[in-house]
């Protein structure tokens, strides 16, 4: 199934569009508390729908945010024929996603991300859900939008982390394609940002990303080369809800990128250099991950629970050379315990 | 899509073909207290699968059990490539398919529906999910079971209500299907159940039905005819719900196709004869549900709420004559209150 994804840069009058088309008998807006305040108002077309709001952040993606927002869905009379607009982060669309795609068992939803993580990450792909037990993503299901609406016009607000954040799934994305859109986003310049060139990189890595889900809607197979950094990130992520903390979901990834490139280098000898390129990077724009070795075994533990194991297996997305991916890589204990090592050596922990 | 559904009464071994064929890393099975100590038993090939059990009855297909068993499926370590069967009627099937659908974005399910209502209604079709906030089926999703196995073994133990309350969702298809198919089932003696009988009744029923989810699987169009009794009979539902009493859904079935009937004879004249027919024989197994007009304006509320209504209308499925039907019928208050009337006045209430 294609997905519809519209690259504008007037939101509004491509959002109406979809809303006049529609003909919906109610329309609803989901929002966090930061996007109430800043994008709403942009967005004109939206004046009259019923407002959602809940607050931000990927802690708040959970089982009782969602039960209010499906009660808050009953209260403005929504039925099948009405319509969600999720706008905000991957919070907001995940969220939203799951709460649309199982209310009255499915009504339309678009999807607005107004981060660049959003956009490249949790906007596309038909993936919803939320976070259950202190596992990510752990309850969900694969729904379509009805439309993805990417912009860059929320980008220049936000906190530069949460463009380091949308990044890091580029940098994946270009890792899976070739070599030269690698290297091509190692010489982004976080300390002077080229917005115009950020929507072209962004666009050619939602390409890539459309390309490997098309071609596999529901994870079965080449998918899951979208894992590449989540197998390691989502146990970071895990890790800190445990400790009751959170970190940026591409942070994770970022971090998660270096641990498996480690692994890519020690079990099918890809190049060190894009190793050493890549970690230098992520050390210089997202810093690293605090671990010792006494996190190790929590760590695999949390990796074993992943979705994508297999018997209790640890499975990841390991790389040849960047374009040249292999799916369900096993991964034994020994060799996670010593990818960690290299990469708190790599990292200076 | 096509449902895959096996007529068996070798359920052990149909089963076991499924769970080895399909090379799970972890079997579960959903049962509710009653077919635990009653049903699983007799199915050896479940010896060793993770049991998890809810309470039965329709009131339990809540937020709360859904939340529960997610839960005991992350204990024993299920993961994408798990197995639940789920052992029940209904409120197990309907629960147990939404689980697993929406655990890690979807595993595979087993249905071995063990009622009568199970496997006409819930067991087939793909329609899964829970109640919500005092509303039927409120939350849920479309999703397709591996397989459904369907049987008469575990009937004769079944108190005879719940087999007249499965029997309501037969009595709608052949309304749907044709007048003689109505005829047929008009003769059931409840008093000397025949099963050979009943199973070969039940198996052209889940053909009428079967002929239409295929044609229709996300409820868009003709798929609305297995709404017959529906509008009206949720309602009655819902109304015991408020009032915190539950009562069967089929007999709230079979009193939803005495009002619609009224309607269709209203509204597109369809025979009379086929109304007091109908309306005898439902006054004889199933008794009246209860109401006065003082109940009249919440019945018209809940109605409107249903998942089938649009812009607040009030929407049926109408007969002309058995299988002869209109969708997307739009009822107004007057005739609403004027069907209620001589719903009671027929029942005798």
């Amino acid at each position: 199934m294609t997905q519809n994804v519209q690259y504008s840069n007037n939101v509004d009058a491509t959002l109406n569009s979809f809303i006049e088309g529609g003909n919906y008998n109610a329309v609803m807006v989901l929002v966090d508390t930061n996007t109430h305040e800043l994008v709403l108002p942009l967005l004109p077309c939206l004046s009259n729908a019923y407002i959602i709001e809940i607050a931000p952040g990927d802690d708040n993606k959970n089982l009782e945010t969602l039960t209010r927002v499906w009660r808050e869905m009953e209260q403005c009379d929504a039925t099948r024929h009405s319509l969600l607009v999720n706008l905000g982060g991957g919070t907001v669309t995940d969220l939203g996603g799951f709460a649309a795609s199982t209310f009255k068992r499915g009504i339309d939803f678009i999807n607005v991300p107004t981060t660049l993580l959003g956009a490249v990450d949790a906007a596309v792909g038909g993936k919803t859900g939320i976070n259950f037990n202190g596992l990510k993503n752990e309850i969900g299901a694969f729904a379509q939008a009805k439309a993805v609406i990417v912009s860059t016009i929320f980008f220049p607000t936000l906190p530069k982390q949460e463009l380091k954040s949308g990044f890091a799934e580029m940098l994946k994305h270009a890792m899976l394609h070739s070599h030269k859109s690698f290297e091509q986003l190692l010489q982004f310049d976080f300390q002077n940002i080229d917005y115009d060139l950020l929507l072209s990189l962004l666009h050619e890595s939602l390409k890539i990303k459309q390309h490997i889900v098309e071609q596999d809607p529901t994870e079965q197979g080449i998918r899951k080369a979208l894992n590449l950094g989540h197998t390691v990130g989502h146990a970071f992520e895990s890790k800190a809800l445990c400790d009751g903390k959170s970190v940026l979901h591409g942070y994770a990834v970022a971090w998660g990128l270096v641990v498996e490139s480690v692994l890519s280098h020690i079990l099918l000898k890809s190049p060190s250099d894009d190793l050493y390129n890549l970690a230098n990077f992520v050390k210089e724009n997202y810093g690293a991950f605090y671990i010792t070795c006494d996190h190790y075994d929590q760590l695999i533990d949390l990796m074993r629970h992943d979705k994508k194991s297999l018997n209790g297996e640890i499975n990841c997305t390991l790389l040849k050379s960047c374009g040249d991916f292999t799916i369900n890589n096993k991964i034994n204990e020994d060799d996670i315990k010593a990818a960690l090592d290299i990469y708190r050596d790599i990292m200076g922990i």
